[in-house]
This record gives structure tokens, C-alpha cells and sequence, in this order.
């Protein structure tokens, strides 16, 4: 490209065509789905601090010397220790009936025998901002926001934002304990959906919180339709009981010229503890190790090293990622370019970028190689890395955002439900191929993509 | 009909025309939907024996009381007491995990502590009828058989085999517990499915027995595959207890003429307990009391008496069918026709009787008037009556078979899924539209069907 501009960052022509044999052999290539269900069957469940974070990063730390990565390593991660033991519901009246619901994230458990009071019903957070406390007190406060499937998951904004502000809301007031109807949009099963609440800091007035699945919040809002008292009674026993030490894992293909410039990939190495975690997100973890798998298995390596991450305890709050993102902090001008996937394995279909201008010509190329397989580049949006990549945006890490299609992730996320037979084994290819074009091609490029200490600062990156 | 035969039964053209009414009205009338939204909102699971069984009755009967039936009353019925209190299983070697299963009826719990075995598989009931018992001995016997989605559900014969003959299979041969892959088409969902086993005797040694959700039984299968020896914990707290006595719940619309013979219909008033029972079989129960109601509402009593039955313990081996016809059969011959829903509220796509051949033109002429709806007819076929009213056409009772469209049937049946969101009001519609029809135009007929003593022995009806 003889009239590009001296800072401006290229693709050599050799990389492109490289890049591309890349993408097409990923497209047939199943190492991330046969990661995947090593994960998801050796493993299964594997919520932070229980046995089977310990497992996981026995199994990652194994995966990835087995797939030859010239480099394997962990990171310390400490976070609190909450446990679930076992979870009931019921109505008590006026129609005793078990519910079905899942404890949240950090939810301290019942009295023994368990927590009955009479139930109040909210539409939304903002209905329970407005409350009177004197309406809440001593009341099981519920709030039944219903989620629809959406292409990009855009309902979760409401759905997690209930599950997360909602108890400590409720505790304000002076409840004595939250429900919400699940955040999930599985309007007909009875797998309620897990996730973290924003009781984080153990020294911090608390109360039991659940989520009913859908057809019980369902049941239960035919139960107020009535217009008699609804009394509930909620057995939890669970509770942060320490604290505890994991780390995040991290494998690498070392880089023949700049072995210290990364890109960098990865998901998360934990899950919510119903299911097995095949979506959420071992997805991510397979796919940015068949990623690099692919690039690993060329004749030579790559010009800069390809680091997968395995973060700890994404779940209850981007542990692994912001102790990722403190320790590293002070090297971000080195890393290259970062994206992470934790929006399941439906095919990718968007993508954007916040870059430096000068390397907009470069992402332009990597977008003309991914167009070819579904992938639309807006050029006008930021890019934020994924979730727990976005801690290292935000430090100034330049990032993509590689969005799947997530109609149907809302409907297994955190349940039960969330399991291998979810993953689609070409979907899951196309990611691969996506993370193995761009990740391959930012690993040749001839300049930087603009990682600096706040470069991308008021970028309008959300994760 | 001018050239009829003296002994053939007619029905009068007046009625042809009430029936046709009858049946455009129940098209949009919805009774039955209220009465399937009452029963499984205010009672909910009604596992036989369970506190919910007799608050079942109890609404059966106020139930028939405001929808204004001209008479009300039970007839009691005994069966075995079978508790289920708590269920856990997990995979403890070599990959431990749990796994989400559900005791089968009449299971034995586990000893304190559970009981924990290698798992043994079998793909079929025939490989485990060949299987050498030293094979078996002190073994948990896993079968595998994968049911798929027909109209006619025609692959429960299969699963429910299994369930049933499987247990005290394995049990003879000296195996300490049984699974089973759920006998049910939801491939995807971690809902085990219950349903009875063979160990209705108390007497009889029988071993504890679970199903595995479909995902779990993938999961097991999975596992297995890794060629090492799998052991499983099974930890069941269940059991019989006792004897219970429930009832049959029966409402009648008397006949005006011949207030003696009844047209018989309904459904079981129990359900599995992980549900709220609304395919199976509140569905059955609100057809059949929304049917009957729009008779009520003629302007003049039919001619013979419509009963509505509401059977008691269908789902551990129709134990309030069996005592109805053990009390009802000297009766038989009063039994004008019957038939019974027990496979959801699918549209009705075909119907077939077992009548005398004088009805044939009756017969005939009821389907012509279900033609418009989607009923077709098939009069090469003998018509059994239904689950529990099986038990009086097999001593006689002349019968129809009207069966639903069951394609999805078995992704809900006996699960936590069977909730009152798996219906669909228009189609429950139709089913009343047809019992309806088919009820009023027995009712006044000039002439039987044929019910007598032993009437249709050997027709080849399989309910
Ligand atoms: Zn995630
Ligand atoms: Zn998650
Ligand atoms: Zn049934
Ligand atoms: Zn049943």
C-alpha cells in the first residue's frame, strides 16, 4: 500500500492470504468443540470457590499444555467464598405449592425453617425506588420484569439490573427478603436463572434473595391476581462463608519478533452452578483456544504472542479480570489488540473496533476477511473487549466487540439448561474462524492499534 | 332416515342441529380454560395421596357445584401411599458432578447416605432381559432408549416399558438401583420425567429408581464413553408408607328422559408432583366439565345423563379407574358411550369407536359434524375409551378413541414442565368443541352404541 500514510498500521499482503487459510480451516476445524465438551464433561458445574474451581484450572492448565502452547501459567485470584448448600420455595397461602427458584449470588441463607412472609409485587426497579419503606417492610418484595429475546440480548440491561440493584434495594427499605422473575427469556421452563447480586461486600446489611423461574413467577402473579395476602416461604442455605484463592489461567504462543506485544483472547473459567456452563462460557474459553490452536499449528509463529486468558470468577463479579487488569495495568501499551467472547456460540455478526485512527485501515481489512463468513463491521461504534477484557479497555487496551447472535442465550444463561447440547458445532467454527482471522492478522500487522494508559477513555465501550 | 333397518340407531335431526350449535359455541366459550387455569393455580401438584389430593377432590367438587352439575358426589378409592420427600444423584467417579433425575413411583428410597454403585448400560429392555445376572449383580442398570416426537406419541411405548418392567427387571437380577434416559422428547431440557415403575406389591423386592433428564443421560452416556468405570451416588428419601384412600370426584347433568344411562367422559384428577399437572391431566378434567357445562346450558336437559368423571390415581396404575369398573360393571350396559382425554389439549385429529354395527351410522354421522374442525375419521379402528375408561370398555362400555395431536406431548409429560403456559386455549377450544358434539349426539340418540357385558372383547383397543 505504497500511499498509506507512515503511522499508518498495515496488514502485509502475506498475512492477509494466511489469515484467510486460516479462517476457511477453522470453518472444519472442531479442537474448540472438542475443548468445549472436555470442559463441560470433565469438569461440568464449576462455580468459583467450590471443588470445582480447583478442577477447572487443573483441566486448563492441562488443555493447553496438551494443545502444545508454548507457555502456560497461573495468576492468583481472591475473592469471597459464598456457597449454596440447598434452596426451597413455597406459597403457603392461600394455595401451598412448592416454587421452583435458585438462590442469587451472595445471598446470605434463611433462619433455620426457613423465612415466610407475605409478598409484594413490583413491575420494575423503578416502582421499587418509589416505594414507601413502610410498604416493603417485612415483606418479600418481587419484582416481575418479563424478558424478550433480542438479537443482541438487549432486555438483560433491565433483567440484570433488577437481579443486582433490586436486593440491596429491597434491604434498604427494610424487606425481609427479594424474588425477581427470572432474568431469562424461557418463557415456558421451569429453570430459574442464577446470577450475582450486589450484596458483594459481606459487611453489608443483606437479605435472602432468589429468582423464580418463569412459569413460577407466572404462578405466583396468578396467585396475587387473587387480591388475598400471598405469603411465601423461602428456605436458602447459602452464604458467603470466607474467602478464597483461585487464579486466572493463561497459556501463550510465543511470538517470534515481539514476544512481549499480546494479543490477547479468552473467556471466563467459571460458571453458575445448575448447569455445566457450555454456553457461558466455555464457549469462550474453546473458542480462543481453537483460535490459537489454529495459529499455533502454522509453520512459524506469529510475529506477537497470542495469550489465551481463563479468568476466574467472572460471575460474581469480574474477579479474575479486574485482579487481570490491576496486575497489568502498566504494560497495556503492550498489548496489541484484545477481544473476548462470553455471549455464547451463536454465529458472530457484528463487529467493531476502538482503535487509533491510523490503524481504522487495518480493522477495515480484518472486517473485508470476516465479511465473507456474516461478520458486519460498524465502523461508527466502539469496541469493548467482552466482559472481562473490557477491564484492560478501560485501562487503555485497544478492543474489538465481536457480537454473537444471542436470541437464544437469554433462554439458557445461568440455568440448568446451559449445557452442551446448546452448542451448534459450525456456529461454534465460525467463532473460531472470527477469533483466529483477527487475532492471527492484528499478531502481523506492521504498526499498533493505539494501546496506551486512558487511550480509549469516553469511548462508549459497554461490557 | 326412512330406509333405516328397525335396529339401527339414528339420531334425530334436531339434535344433529343443537350439536352443530354446541359446537361453534364451545369454539370460543372458555369455561374449560378457567377451569385448567383454577385447578392448577389453586391446587396445583396432586400427587395421589399428598395433601393436594385431597384438597383436589375438594375442588373437584365445589368446582361441579358452581358450574351448576345436578349432582356431585365421590366414590372412594384406595391405593398405595408413595411419598417422594427428597432426590439427589451424582456422578462421583471419574468425573464428579451432579445429575438431575427424579425417583419413579413406588421407588424405594436409598439407604442413609445413599447408595452408591457402578453404573452398568443397557441400550434397550431386551439387552438387559439377555444380560447375564453376574453382569447386573450390585450394579446401577442405566438404560438408554431416546424417545422421538410423533403425532401419536407412539414412542411411549417404548420409554414407559422400560420404566415400568425395567426396575423390577434389574431387580431380579440382583442390581442394586435403575436408570433410565426420562422416557420423554425433550431432548434439550434438564427435566426428568417421572412416571411409575412396576413396584406396585410392596411385598415385591424392588431396588431405588430414578430418570435422568435427557441432558443428564447425554452427560452419563458421555462419560461412559471415556471407557473407565463411572460410579454414581443415588440418594432417594421416598417410598410407600401406607395405604391411602382418595375418591373418584363425579358430577352428572341428569338426563331428562332416561336419567339411568349416561354418556360417560373426564380425565384424572391427580398428577405427577413436579409439575402443576395441566397436560396431563388437568386438561382431561377441563374438558370435560367445560363440555358438559355448555349441555347444562341447553335450554332443556339432554335425554340421557352426562357424567363427568374425575379419576383418582391414574398416574401409579389407574387405581380409581379399576375400582370404578370393578363397581360399575354390572352396570354396563347403561354406559350409552364413553370416552376420555389423557394426552393434553392438542387439536383432535382423528377419532374411532368401538360401537355395535347398528351405530356405525351414528357413528358416521358425529364425525361429520367434527370433519369441519379437523377430525378425521377412521372406522376401520376400534375405539378403547381412553386411559382410565379403558377399564369399562374393556368390561363393555361402548367407546370412542379421540386423539389429540401429541407432537410435543412428551416434552412436557410427567415434568416440572406440565404448567398451565403449555396450553393453548384455542386448541383446548376444539377438544371441548368435540366432546361437546360428540357427548349431546349420544345422549340423544334413538338407540345404543351397543354397551353390553363383554361387548367388544378382543377389538384390539390400547389405551
Ligand atoms: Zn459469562
Ligand atoms: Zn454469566
Ligand atoms: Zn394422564
Ligand atoms: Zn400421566
Amino acid at each position: 500500500v505504497g500511499t498509506a500514510h507512515a503511522a499508518e498500521t498495515t496488514l502485509p499482503a502475506a498475512a492477509v492470504k494466511t489469515a484467510e487459510q486460516l479462517r476457511d480451516r477453522a470453518l472444519t476445524d472442531d479442537t474448540a468443540y472438542r475443548v468445549l465438551d472436555s470442559l463441560t464433561t470433565e469438569v461440568g458445574p464449576r462455580l468459583a470457590g467450590s471443588p470445582a474451581d480447583q478442577r477447572a484450572r487443573d483441566w486448563a492448565v492441562a488443555k493447553l499444555k496438551e494443545l502444545g502452547f508454548d507457555k502456560v501459567y497461573t495468576e492468583p485470584v481472591s475473592y469471597p467464598l459464598w456457597q449454596r448448600r440447598s434452596e426451597h420455595g413455597a406459597i403457603v397461602a392461600p394455595f401451598a405449592q412448592p416454587l421452583v427458584l435458585t438462590a442469587l449470588g451472595y445471598s446470605p441463607g434463611t433462619p433455620a425453617g426457613g423465612l415466610t412472609a407475605e409478598v409484594v409485587k413490583f413491575d420494575s426497579l423503578d416502582a421499587l425506588k418509589a416505594a414507601d419503606p413502610a410498604q416493603v417492610k417485612g415483606k418479600l418484595v418481587y419484582i416481575g420484569f418479563r424478558m424478550q429475546r433480542h438479537k443482541d440480548g438487549a432486555d438483560y440491561r433491565f433483567g440484570s439490573a433488577i437481579r443486582t440493584m433490586g436486593p440491596p434495594l429491597a434491604a434498604a427499605k427494610g424487606a425481609a427478603g427479594f424474588l425477581l422473575r427470572s432474568a431469562g427469556t424461557d418463557a415456558d421452563s421451569r429453570t430459574p436463572h442464577a446470577g450475582v447480586t450486589g450484596f458483594r461486600d459481606p459487611r453489608q446489611p443483606a437479605i435472602p434473595a432468589a429468582a423464580l423461574s418463569n412459569p413460577d413467577a407466572d404462578q405466583l402473579e396468578r396467585v396475587l391476581a387473587y387480591g388475598k395476602p400471598v405469603t411465601v416461604r423461602l428456605d436458602l442455605d447459602c452464604g458467603i462463608v470466607g474467602e478464597y484463592t483461585g487464579a486466572n489461567v493463561i497459556g501463550e504462543i510465543t511470538g517470534r519478533k515481539h514476544p512481549d506485544q499480546v494479543v490477547a483472547i479468552g473467556g471466563h473459567l467459571d460458571s453458575w452452578d445448575p448447569g455445566t456452563g457450555a454456553i457461558d462460557d466455555a464457549a469462550g474459553v474453546a473458542i480462543a483456544m481453537g483460535a490459537a490452536k489454529l495459529i499455533h499449528d502454522l509453520p512459524k509463529r506469529p510475529d506477537r504472542t497470542i495469550r489465551v486468558i481463563a479468568f476466574a470468577n467472572e460471575e460474581m463479579g469480574l474477579w479474575g479480570a479486574r485482579a487481570y487488569a490491576d496486575k497489568h495495568a502498566g504494560e497495556v501499551g503492550k498489548f496489541q489488540l484484545g477481544s473476548e467472547s462470553d455471549f455464547g456460540a451463536g454465529p458472530i455478526w457484528r463487529m467493531s473496533a476502538s482503535v487509533k485512527p491510523e490503524a481504522r485501515g487495518a480493522i477495515a481489512q480484518i472486517a473485508a476477511l470476516l465479511a465473507p463468513i456474516g461478520v458486519q463491521y460498524e465502523p461508527g461504534q466502539p469496541g469493548g473487549g467482552g466482559s472481562d477484557l473490557s477491564q484492560m479497555h478501560v485501562r487503555g487496551m485497544a478492543a474489538l466487540s465481536l457480537t454473537q447472535d444471542g436470541t437464544h442465550y437469554f433462554d439458557w444463561h445461568h440455568t440448568a439448561n446451559d449445557t452442551l447440547d446448546k452448542i451448534v458445532p459450525k456456529e461454534l467454527a465460525q467463532n473460531v474462524a472470527v477469533y483466529a482471522t483477527f487475532a492471527y492478522l492484528a499478531a502481523q500487522a506492521d504498526g499498533d492499534f493505539g494501546s496506551a494508559p486512558g487511550a480509549f477513555t469516553g469511548d462508549g465501550a459497554r461490557e
